[in-house]
């Protein structure tokens, strides 16, 4: 079981330096998600040798073109290898009417289905539920309608201890009863406490992807906690009244937003063309939060 | 005086072994044209130093998107690069909804005016033209509306021979109509010769840009004798069916075509996928026309 995410892309607007737009691929328990999909993300999923045909769920942010300029290349190449599963999208409305338009003007009819989940950036909302995990949006501060996305694994269930199962002769039908909790009762009427049988699951991963916005301290309640933070850092603090007019965030806001929400560990992206050198963002960000790592392309974070 | 063809990308529909998709730059004479521009064309620009500034003329052939998909990208990066100057762009009438509405839903407006000018892929015209250079469209033949360029530079002047105008005593102000042919009439009355005075100039330059097509000889009295001749060349002619079926041409297809009309030299490109090792396709349009070449990104032809 992993959760894994590898980042296709840091930079801000404008590619620079062998940086590259948003995107990232998460991979978890071996279900491909791609959170943005910024321009030449396609290219990006060849270098990683990331199949196309593991992604299943798009997910976009909103519609500056940083975030979704590669969608189409992507939604085309994947056309052309003859996919024929459905594809999941996650993203304002309008993102439709933009691809629709560009598929009549190419006389193109997908081989496959685009299955649209529209995000609104009114108020989060859970927009993917399985067995194993939820995606929940994040409600940021942009200039335009913008949602993060917070993944988050369902509370696992409990370990069964072995030996003590074989020494109480606990039939094995009743597994996954004790597995959700339950004691065992055996047939002299004995009651044998889950705690006996069962040891605590791993606590449940999350992370939380929030680009683009300004800083904002109402997500705080919905990132409280979450194993792992990729916040946007577009500019360093030196630049705080150009970000706030941009709707961004500087390092420092990055950091501090990490340590407010008690994250266990931050990830900082997004950065702006004027900055070659990246430490003095990451030196920024860490001295209000030590555990910070730059989102550099090709980088894998792991949650354990 | 230059004219110089630089290869982005050289790839079909999917990009994948390092290749891009299709788009190219001229420098003609110091000016700059781009001649599609498929995903991540801005990179391309980046990593072969061409500055986006340079560009004010922009030509894409049709709306498959791996002909134009960089072209919201490099459009956005211009705008925050802060670009004043206005951009020509020469496209189908359709590219202007795409760019519309992509604009309109990130809220953008660009700081700089994009100039349509409209292809039809009916009749061949002259679509831009100055002083030195005319663009005209090549009709061709392809799933949708598709036209290739072809640029010309116009004939040139005269080259004046310095000892000749000193020997006759040719004043200066008459330099002019003497390039332009006429004959220098002196003060006596004795008409001199234009021969006598002047040099055949070098020949005007042509670049053909045919991509995408099937093989259809109609283009031929357009293209004769251009000194360069880009024909995409998506197959190999074991694939000629694939080729017809897709509206593409086969290696030996672009031979024939170089071949027939006359041209001096011949590029091809637009290579399907399926192919890693591109000396197949070379060695097969070089059986019907020996001055190939292969389109490689950053490739430079130089047109003497």
């Amino acid at each position: 079981m992993n959760f894994e995410i590898t980042i296709l892309g840091s930079s801000s607007a404008t590619p620079i330096y062998q940086r590259h737009p948003s995107a990232q691929v998460l991979n978890i328990h071996e279900r491909f998600f791609l959170v943005d999909c910024g321009e030449g993300t396609q290219m990006q999923l060849n270098r990683y040798k990331i199949k196309f045909a593991r992604i299943h769920h798009i997910f976009i942010s909103h519609l500056h073109g940083d975030h979704y300029f590669g969608l189409m290349g992507l939604l085309s190449s994947m056309h052309l290898q003859g996919r024929t599963d459905g594809m999941h999208l996650y993203c304002p409305k309008a993102l439709k009417e933009i691809i629709d338009i560009q598929l009549r003007h190419s006389d193109t009819v997908l081989r496959y289905e685009l299955v649209y989940h529209y995000t609104d950036a009114v108020s989060s909302k859970i927009i993917f539920e399985d067995d194993d995990i939820s995606v929940e949006t994040i409600i940021l501060n942009h200039r335009i309608a913008c949602t993060g996305f917070l993944f988050r694994e369902k509370p696992k269930k409990r370990k069964l201890i072995r030996e003590k199962l074989a020494q109480y002769n606990v039939p094995r039908e009743q597994y996954n009863s004790i597995k959700s909790g339950k004691d065992f009762v055996n047939d002299k009427g004995i009651v044998i406490p889950n705690e006996q049988l069962t040891g605590d699951p791993k606590p449940p991963c999350s992370y939380a992807y929030c680009s683009d916005t300004m800083y904002d301290e109402r997500i705080l309640s919905i990132i409280r906690g979450v194993d792992l933070l990729y916040h946007e850092s577009t500019f360093l603090e030196e630049k705080a009244e150009r970000a706030k007019e941009t709707f961004h965030t500087t390092a420092k806001q990055a950091g501090i937003m990490a340590r407010k929400a008690e994250v266990k560990r931050l990830i900082i992206g997004h950065f702006s063309s004027r900055y070659k050198d990246l430490y003095p963002l990451l030196e920024e960000a860490k001295l209000e939060f030590e555990n910070t790592t730059l989102a550099i392309e090709g980088d894998k974070f792991v949650i354990e």
